[in-house]
């Protein structure tokens, strides 16, 4: 698509005498010279600044910050932009042509498996019975996929890893804008999820897939029941997280961290390898000190913690301490 | 079904002359004068005195309270005579006669998709690999239902909505009575769901149907993965509901709130339109002033709660105020 | 499988001249003659001393312990043993011979069902499409099985049970042993999931299956949407789970306790009968005395714990006081 083309649809000013193939969209840390970006939150500035996509949307004050290089693409509300402009980078739902999908020897498929175009399954694989595999998706060797998983297009899967009944892989992260009307404007989840080597993923567990770019899932991570991880987020090597807990979106969890049960990691933020966070714990910005113990909402140490529960116990109950 | 024989059915005593059609079951104050309703709890005795309701099951104690025009049906325990009542009411889980499914043009059905009698699928819509469309369902136009979706039988659904993998749509709301010898009597439920236009629904969100008439979705309306929204409650025009939040029973939020994710909020109350409810919070009451921001458990205003975050800590801990 | 073959698969020495036939793994409480358990937690050393087990996995410190009759297997990590060894007793994935299922007069099995082998299905039931009902499983009379439920190989459900869709029963425990390599080894699953007469199960709740033996869930338990159940766990007769709570492994919950939504109770506790534990609560410990309320995190008394948040207020917000 020519960046002139995408301004029409939009109905957005082109100057520019550049004529540009677009291929998609991205943030302004992670887009290429031939992505469009946009400016949507003044904590980006800097961002802006250094970035090399092709063009940006931005308000007409912000626009004489986009570097040269990259065109200012000016929108009174450039997220809302951003929005129309996902869906003319979707693709489609449902593939209509491509090749038939490969399965690998040794790979048994139940009955009533769905299996997209240009799909891929490696060998020595079990997919079960009611199981979705989307157009355009990888599953390595020796894979479990058990029934009634979905697997939305695009999204890659290793060698080793078992899926449990219920998981769905690439649903569309949780994504719009909202005009000066109130209209809520999808933003197109265009990414994909990547998900590892010998990793295992509990029952009606949701991993959404990326807006832009992947939702990572790395080798060894071990993600228990009903937990929510959002779009755009990594977690590495090693971490567990257990059931019912939720990782908000563009969250980078480091290495052999573990989440205690029914915990909120909020998004945006980073977490140092080696944390331990205790169940019930409300994350609310980054942690930077690996190979802590962590607990509570407000968070703190996990000894800290205890020691404050015991102290509000104590102005709380003065008398309880004369009784013993 | 004539009253008559619903009380011969619940071995309860029928002393009117008047022989009444009744259709079905419903609360005190939307009871039309063919349905049967109920006093459990006292907090509704105003409720009482105002029913169109045709008959009522109540204790003796208050059966003098039940207002003209209205019959008395003396109960020792109202609830389990409803629960056993509901049952009576309880369409087939599975219908025997009926038309087969309308599929409207442009529409794509998937292999392994179950489509139910008497339900229509507008056009252009797609309804993907092992999905489930019950009994006299509606679906509108140009929607897009995922893999592995269900939608219980009698719900609705507008257009331009998309419901993820996983979704559940109209199973039973948590309803039921304990009699005398605490067995657990099913209150089954009667009613459905009712989910309007641009509505986006995440992956394994539930959505229960309710007791009677409907649980309601409001248009424009945003919920994420792993959500649960119990019978009877109404979330009214583009609100926000994140990840693993829960709305119990029979609670309505007004529109544009935005809510948190893994925020639970109670039963039977109200939220103000346009309130802003922070993640991890704890709503057990209704909150009558709306624009507001709310957060914790109990839950005070945003700022306010920050403010009794840093007092505790310093309370609790007055020697970190002098280290700085 | 001989004790002395299991031996030679993993690695460890086997010095008794004893030929014992092995047929499972089991904890030290539990271990039949014929099974091997595993030490890894000193505060199980009164266990290993009154254990019955065949042999056990133990370090060379602890090996001296293991009691007469049993045969001490020694091992550097005796847990990463016994995960070794998990996979050797694994039943198949899907089992590659056995009768068809057999099902009952009146009992109605939609299309896109799976049926595995040596099933049985009773009489009167409902098997809603999608459904995936496993090997060597067995449902009872008068059961709705709503669509997309997974039931996995070698579970068992009562008579007049309720599944409602999306639900998972017997997906693998959340259980592995990490090397000293950080690889973290899976422990099989190799247990059930028994479930009693008259439960209802709501939309997507997992139960998970036991590491050994059973995972129970007792006759006339509730249990809503989205509800965790971790391996191992017992919930008896009449309880009452509300959405989103979690047990974690291990647990049992006596019979008549009602759980609030949102609520998580820690691993290998026991909460006494007739509890009543509110909404978002957090259970860290075992309940003892019946019959009592309880809420918050850290859990205190129901009464308790309104008194303690009043007093909170009043500490941090003195001012308050005097405005009324």
């Amino acid at each position: 698509l020519k960046l002139q083309q995408l301004c029409d649809l939009l109905n957005l000013q082109y100057d520019s005498k550049k004529d540009i193939d677009i291929t998609g969209l991205n943030t302004l840390q992670d887009a290429s010279n031939t992505e469009v970006s946009f400016l949507q939150n003044k904590k980006y500035l800097s961002e802006l600044k250094s970035t090399h996509a092709a063009a940006v949307f931005v308000t007409k004050e912000n626009s004489a910050l986009v570097p040269e290089g990259s065109i200012a693409l000016i929108s009174d509300n450039p997220y809302v932009s951003l929005a129309y402009a996902s869906k003319v980078f979707a693709p489609l739902v449902i593939e209509e042509d491509g090749e038939e999908a490969i399965v690998k020897e040794n790979t048994i498929i139940q009955e009533n498996v769905y299996l997209g175009k240009n799909t891929k399954i490696g060998k020595n694989s079990i997919l079960m019975s009611g199981t979705y595999i989307g157009d355009n998706v990888t599953i390595g060797d020796n894979c479990i996929v058990y029934p009634n998983v979905s697997v939305y297009r695009d999204c890659q899967i290793g060698n080793d890893t078992i899926l449990h009944s219920g998981v769905i892989i690439g649903a569309d992260g949780f994504g719009f804008a909202t005009d000066e009307k109130g209209k809520h404007i999808k933003i197109y989840q265009n990414g994909n999820v990547l998900i590892g080597n010998s990793v295992e993923i509990g029952a009606n567990t949701t991993i959404d897939r990326a807006a832009f770019a992947s939702t990572i899932i790395e080798d060894m991570v071990r993600i228990d029941n009903l937990v929510q991880i959002a779009h755009n987020c990594k977690i590495e090597y090693g971490s567990v997280i257990t059931a019912q807990c939720g990782v908000a979106g563009s969250t980078t969890m480091g290495k052999y961290c573990v989440v205690g049960a029914q915990t909120g990691i909020a998004g945006h933020i980073e977490i140092a390898p080696f944390s331990t966070i205790y169940a019930k714990s409300g994350v609310s910005k980054s942690i930077k000190h690996p190979n802590k113990h962590w607990a509570g909402f407000p968070l703190n140490e996990h000894k800290v913690w205890l020691k404050l529960q015991a102290k509000i116990q104590k102005l709380c109950f003065p008398e309880k301490l004369l009784k013993g």
